[in-house]
């Protein structure tokens, strides 16, 4: 057995490391809006009952026409899919046998799909403790491989690679007809996100993915989209089962998407209590990582290996992600999601603890 | 434009045929239990809404386990699918290639998933109007394929081919490295059918493929199972997204399994409702397989053609599924699913109605 590969499901993680999971714990392992659903999603909830008696549309067209008009694209660049998962494991089904670039450390999930589909995993590692992605020191690399996964703001880390980086990685992919799959699953934390989505009409190498999951606080149901040129959608469509959203995730989906002051109130929830974190942090002498979203990587600068923190947080019903199977992290920091005013509270006590006694 | 190609979301049908969808009709062309789903799951709905927050347990621990204990076998027989769908696109998948019998006329997802996978799609056609599958007709075919899919009782005739010929049929495929894939997808709604699952013991090259949706009536939610020996579900497994069954899918399937009073009565129910509906149709010279399930095929012998009787139905808002695309059909039955003991009235008086005119 090793480390368990994902955040959330602290089942796992606790008969890993031979504890009882306790009645009561914090879960900071899981990068979900803090604020929990939308509240529509609440109100409407004893109306979805008489729905799972009935198959979901195979086509979500209501679903996919929402966001084809949200994001001024048309209905035929859009797969949506039962979650961000089935979408990456889609795009690596795609992808078979191909070279694949992963730039690490970031989202365990497209070298497992890949590795599925027999591809050949390469690596390009951007470094601690800023973890910037250089074009420069990618742009060889990029002309020997099929496809590159780029996860934007990045999974672990919360940061935002520049625009501009991100689109001259695109450019030179175009060249030597390579993929870009852009992972945005966290995108709609950011204030000011610009989003990449206009840009599939130009490049038709480019690959969006979208997770619903996270800002409307669904992971239960599973939902997200991907948005590419239609003759993508059409060769990655086909590999998708039927039915395979199921009837309550789409209708919740058109719920969430409506709410737009749901969606800003979470962006500055987040933007404040992070500031208000960092603070402490910095007061502190925790580093953290420059994140942009609602989860960053935080280390003690003091200890070379940060498992006595892992164990002392456990021990007091704080979980965060441990970082043993990202490559490059391997351990030496732990990611944490932006929780509730209450719950950060509750966490930066423990940290103060530990800091008291270290 | 082709006809739409299966059952439910009856607004494609329409679409397809040119008119605008009533506001009230009798779908009779998804085969889902008329009893709706088990009473547990609209006293617990409520409770299942603070769970969309939680990710599911990706390892389906839970459900698994219920399923190993009900039928006998090892959790690492078992994989929890998103749905039969899902579980017939990753055996397609786990198939890439190969060679491909599908005994026809039947779900037609299985050629359309292993098409996906660029297998090469060989037919064994068994004929109207008995649909009888016999062993000596398909011997020989079976010693040049991979794998033959099986669907008992049969989507769309209704009928269940003899445990003895399907032994034999896994025999002879045991002994050619052949894989048969049976789908059980209605097996609950006999009363007293031989299930295959002891058998995945003895026949390494058995896949069993199980649908919870039918029986339960959660098409909206997606579930189903698959057992087969520990070595392919570890293969199989590997292609699966992670957290591909949602949340609620998983609590429901517990809730849904424990009830066997609920099977019981729905066995019954169907029962009588197919004899009292045959002997209908027989006193007015209707044609009906011999169903054994939830489902059957009907048509008017008088008419080469059902078309004028599908479009009768059609616009007395009795939809039933058309055959137009399953091989060896194409058009000259039409699937009624039974439904309430009112709907099954409504249907008759229509089809006495016909009667009475041709």
């Amino acid at each position: 057995m090793k480390w368990p590969s994902h955040g959330s499901n602290p089942q796992h993680l606790f008969k890993y490391m031979g504890l009882e999971l306790p009645e009561k714990y914090i879960d900071f392992s899981a990068n979900i809006n803090p604020l929990g659903p939308p509240p529509a999603l609440k109100e409407k909830w004893n109306d979805f009952y008489k729905e799972i008696t009935v198959y979901p549309d195979p086509f979500a067209e209501d679903l996919k026409s929402r966001i084809a008009k949200d994001e001024q694209v048309s209905k035929t660049s859009i797969i949506i899919g039962n979650g961000g998962a089935e979408l990456i494991t889609l795009v690596a089904r795609f992808l078979t046998g191909k070279k694949v670039l992963v730039v690490e450390p970031t989202f365990s999930e497209y070298e497992k799909a890949c590795r599925a589909n027999h591809c050949e995993i390469h690596y390009h590692q951007v470094k601690e403790p800023n973890f910037a992605l250089s074009i420069d020191e990618l742009r060889l690399r990029l002309h020997s491989v099929d496809a590159v996964f780029l996860c934007n703001p990045n999974n672990p880390t919360g940061i935002q690679y520049p625009l501009s980086t991100i689109l001259s990685i695109i450019e030179e992919c175009e060249k030597h007809n390579c993929f870009v799959i852009l992972d945005e699953a966290f995108y709609d934390f950011l204030l000011d996100y610009q989003s990449f989505i206009p840009y599939i009409k130009k490049f038709s190498n480019l690959i969006i993915i979208r997770s619903m999951t996270k800002m409307f606080a669904i992971p239960g149901l599973r939902l997200g989209y991907l948005v590419a040129n239609p003759d993508i959608i059409e060769k990655i469509g086909r590999l998708q089962p039927h039915w395979s959203i199921n009837t309550i995730a789409l209708l919740a989906g058109e719920l969430c998407l409506q709410d737009i002051d749901f969606i800003k109130k979470t962006q500055i929830y987040i933007l404040k209590e992070r500031e208000r974190m960092y603070t402490f942090y910095n007061q502190n002498n925790f580093e953290v990582t420059s994140s942009q979203v609602n989860f960053y990587l935080l280390r003690d600068p003091f200890l070379t290996d940060q498992f006595s923190l892992f164990e002392f947080l456990i021990h007091k019903k704080i979980i965060p992600r441990h970082t043993f199977n990202f490559p490059g992290l391997e351990g030496k920091w732990l990611r944490f999601a932006i929780k509730s005013k209450r719950d950060n509270n509750a966490l930066m006590e423990v940290m103060l603890e530990w800091r008291q006694l270290h």
